[in-house]
């Protein structure tokens, strides 16, 4: 029994702390108690109950389901909903009147044959990846609504009547999710991938230094979490495409206009993440060969510390720019810097070719440069990208 | 129009692809027809109608909500809507009590409160990680349960006949949901996480053997297909790990058993992946450096090539392990020889740096070498695990 009671206390420490340390996730847990409670004075509200009738769960429904920790992603399944629901509801009622004209006997048989066919289509599409990314979610509700509204009207004589009490119902619950959502606290999927592509980029840059320093000086002064930074941007694919998907439907909002280009930022990240994967090899081709002789690790150390301090300088530089979103003024000066110290790693590994009785044991050194060189290549190429985005930015 | 034309011209033909390149994925859709047309039985036979009574939409909603394309998501979609319906519906039940103790005045403002309060509570608990991963729908079925039952209950005044109708109809839609996952054509999580593994691996061999294939030899024969293939092992966590998740929830099928040590596959999907970060760092490095004497092309050629022959003969024979589920037998003397090419290699570049002139191009050699050594300590990580998980096996 002490057991579980530790568990269950180490449980609520955690949850406590997840509680503190993010503060949004709490207050989108109070907006979500806020909604629902807006959402049920519809019922305890006796003038407000004639005019929506039974129906009223719907609303409930909708803002439970709908209600999602980003603006973007409330808006993106808002309008999948009614879309589906619209749609649905447009061709249930259609194809009711085919089958009602039908005769009686046919009726129950076209009615189950469109629902299996519908319903057959919908999940198809379900699984074609532009699709899949967008309309998920209003294809599911699609095939709800429709079989809902074809089966129930086989029972249910007032058809248009529910249909419009449907409507009425999710307009009204999709309304309070929208001005909750945006009113109190946003979140925004913009912002949140905005700061999360800057934060992986200063991380990124932190643990390029860290790891190279670490190597080459005796002490470790760096601490095994920055160090371990760069892989947030290794597994954060997943996050920033959905974050980019959903950044997609939001309105203006602080600096970014409507049609920001988010794509761009997928890209980046992608970018990014090639320099993590650099780093993740850096790090396992520096751990696997433990042993150099110092006086190897001292004539490499300062080209290598001094390129890895450049190429992160560049990198802080771009989240810099970034976060601020002006025009990159030092970039360009810094990349060259950086590129000169390419050279002068090469020409010291040039010159050491020369004195042949140490090279072996260089290896572990060069392997350092040359993986660097990676990460350069990719370091340059975001840097056009970033140009690229940039510009249009001045152009919006 | 006509590029409206095309343009849907191609939509239909991608998705005619995918229809016939994944027959499961079509099956899927024709099951969740059959579910659907099941369930509005429910509707259309005039006996059945009476039992269950007007609340039959909760099993077509049901059907619709929790119809996943493999059996383990079904399954714990189904577990997690029931049991949040239960808990929900019981303290929703309890709340009432207490409330229409309390007098009316008081009542709504009981219930509105509690509303408030268990869905900040639940919508916070989804943030917690450990719940997140299982139990995500089953809070927000909660929620939903619980707002719907003291919301309406305040209306409706039959309020445990509406919630014994709610369970039964949830129980009609999840048994039909898992007849006929079960029943047709079933797509196990557990399968397919087991065929994305040895995939991934195979992948892994294949392009590992044709990325320094190629390099080493000047006409590139394998295509550029082969030498991505990595690139799936590299974007694959996700999806591992939600089908880790789902495999948990099946019963026994197939050659494996319930309690199959599903999460022991996400652990070799790792150290797959951390093989695939490396193979990504040697593609850069042998792309970045174009020009390297042939000679010394040719002298590592044949030190690189076995090596990596033997690295991806033992990623083979691991899949091959994997697949069949049987002991390894050949796998610990592939290790060793692997291990011999590593010996060689390492000698033949000790060699060469006594030959002092031509060392600095060597670089590019060597950087492959080094590279190549990270893999191999992944791999033999890699081994251990296996072992420990065949022998998991072999216990069970």
């Amino acid at each position: 029994l002490q057991r579980f009671v530790s568990k269950v206390g180490g449980f609520f420490q955690r949850a406590w702390r997840i509680g503190v340390n993010e503060p949004k996730k709490s207050i989108h847990c109070v907006k979500v108690g806020v909604a629902l409670s807006l959402v049920s004075l519809f019922y305890y509200m006796r003038p407000l109950y004639e005019g929506v009738g039974g129906n009223a769960m719907w609303a409930v429904m909708t803002v439970v389901v709908v209600f999602e920790y980003t603006v973007g992603a409330t808006l993106s399944k808002c309008v999948n909903r009614a879309t589906g629901t619209l749609l649905a509801g447009a061709l249930g009622v259609g194809v009711h009147w085919v089958a009602s004209q039908a005769g009686e006997r046919f009726e129950p048989i076209i009615l189950q044959t469109s629902v299996f066919l519908l319903a057959t289509a919908a999940t198809f599409s379900r699984f074609i990846p532009s699709i899949k990314a967008r309309f998920d979610y209003g294809a599911m509700i699609f095939i709800l609504t429709f079989s809902l509204i074809s089966v129930s009207g086989y029972r249910v004589e007032k058809l248009f009547e529910m249909a419009h009490h449907r409507v009425s119902t999710i307009a009204i619950g999709t309304s309070i999710c929208i001005i909750t959502t945006i009113v109190f606290f946003p979140v925004w999927a913009g912002t949140e991938l905005h700061n999360l592509i800057t934060n992986n980029m200063d991380k990124l840059s932190d643990s390029l230094d860290g790891c190279v320093a670490d190597y080459f000086s005796s002490n470790s002064q760096t601490s095994d979490k920055t160090l371990q930074g760069y892989k947030c941007a290794l597994n954060s694919k997943a996050t920033e495409e959905s974050l980019a998907n959903f950044a997609r439907w939001e309105p203006a909002h602080g600096k970014f206009n409507f049609g920001h280009p988010w794509l761009e930022y997928v890209k980046v990240g992608a970018s990014l993440r090639s320099c993590a994967y650099c780093i993740e090899a850096l790090n396992g081709s520096m751990n696997s060969k433990a042993k150099v002789p110092d006086v190897f690790k001292k004539h490499f150390g300062n080209f290598c510390v001094r390129l890895s301090n450049k190429s992160s300088a560049v990198l802080k530089e771009l989240a810099v720019v970034m976060s601020t979103m002006k025009k990159p003024t030092k970039i360009d000066f810094m990349v060259e810097e950086m590129k000169s110290a390419v050279q002068e790693l090469e020409n010291a590994l040039k010159s050491l070719s020369k004195q042949p009785i140490q090279t072996a044991e260089a290896k572990a050194g060069e392997v350092v440069t040359l993986v660097e060189v990676v990460p350069l290549v990719t370091v340059s190429s975001l840097l056009i990208e970033i140009a690229a985005r940039t510009e249009k930015l001045a152009g919006a």
